[in-house]
């Protein structure tokens, strides 16, 4: 099985590999891509040959061959519809962030506890209110959830998502989510993101190192 | 020297009390600040220890005196100024995000290299071109920038940041960042996460727990 940090680089090559991909490069080598994603060059050729990938040392890797076997790998078929809860003004901007950006998921709907926020389109996605959640993510076949409601409404809206068979969160509220083991949730929480880095800032010594965690 | 991930733990225990403070509550047992953080108590305690605080074992700990100690730990005075950089689609959702959130970190002036979208005010934030970025930063005493532009602009723009004495960063755009040790940088790839919680959706095997990375 793959882990989740594993998962993670995989998914960071594999952009990179596309934008190569795309000024018409056709060979990489380990270390271009460790320089471009902040990894070991080592790491790199671990992570490539679990794929049962190797590169030659002269030319590296075939980037073409390469993105085809990150898909095989990264794109199981059909699962990549997520919907979105909370269309408040954090909720508007990931409609905006991720429409029309061919990300490889998409916001198939919106859902939102306010009637006036429902039965429109949104940034080319339909919104509905949060009643429909159980029936549209079942006919739709979502299996993501993008959770962008206050704080205080988190727990119930997650419970919500799970009894209706979502697998996968990515919890935008500021507040730690209790799911079943099989609901893989992701925390963004992006004040405390900008409160952290505002510490350091403030304690940066020039010249000196930080005392960061292994990544 | 604490480490980052004290610091970020830290700081969303700030935000469980603040917000116990709001309702009312005078005593908090290690255990309810782990539950919500989603830490182990003895972690909480350890960490509370590292401030030079005990809680007692009846009461617990007195949430108006560790909140006081916790702003002093983390509010160095005077340095929470940010500017952002980037008044695209997401520059322009993380101005409307912040905007009166009142999260310690105020977004102070924006910037952008098209000329169209400088010299007006946006969510109560002055907009200004990119040229006018070292001057700001000086006059304002901005120590923290918020990078939103496309990942072609992202290298340059923060070694713009870096010249003008920028000391911590938060990348959206997703491409990691060159920097001298002296300035902290965190990145948040959001749609690199949402492809990951995806992965691991499409992966779940209800009733069978996944393979997480400790955190």
């Amino acid at each position: 099985m793959t882990s989740e940090r594993t998962i993670a680089r995989l998914i960071v090559y594999r952009r990179l590999l596309n934008r190569m991909l795309g000024e018409g490069v056709r060979w990489a080598h380990s270390r271009e891509l460790a320089d471009l994603s902040g990894v070991q060059a080592a790491q790199v050729r671990r992570d490539l040959m679990g794929l049962g990938y190797t590169g030659t040392p002269a030319r590296g890797y075939d980037v073409c061959a390469l993105v085809r076997t990150l898909a095989e790998r990264l794109d199981p078929p059909g699962i990549r519809r997520a919907a979105l809860v909370g269309i408040g003004r954090m909720g508007a901007a990931i409609l905006a962030y991720f429409q029309g950006r061919g990300s490889g998921v998409e916001i198939r709907a919106a859902f939102d506890s306010d009637p006036r926020k429902a039965d429109r389109h949104l940034y080319g996605c339909a919104c509905h209110g949060i009643g429909d959640l159980p029936r549209v993510v079942a006919e739709e076949q979502i299996r993501l959830g993008i959770l962008a409601v206050p704080a205080g409404a988190a727990q119930p809206t997650a419970d919500l998502l799970v009894a209706s068979d979502i697998r996968g969160i990515v919890n935008f509220a500021p507040v730690p989510l209790r799911t079943p083991e099989h609901v893989f949730v992701e925390q963004v929480d992006i004040t405390a993101i900008l409160e952290k880095v505002a510490f350091f800032a403030a304690n940066a010594r020039v010249g000196g190192p930080l005392t960061r965690s292994t990544p």
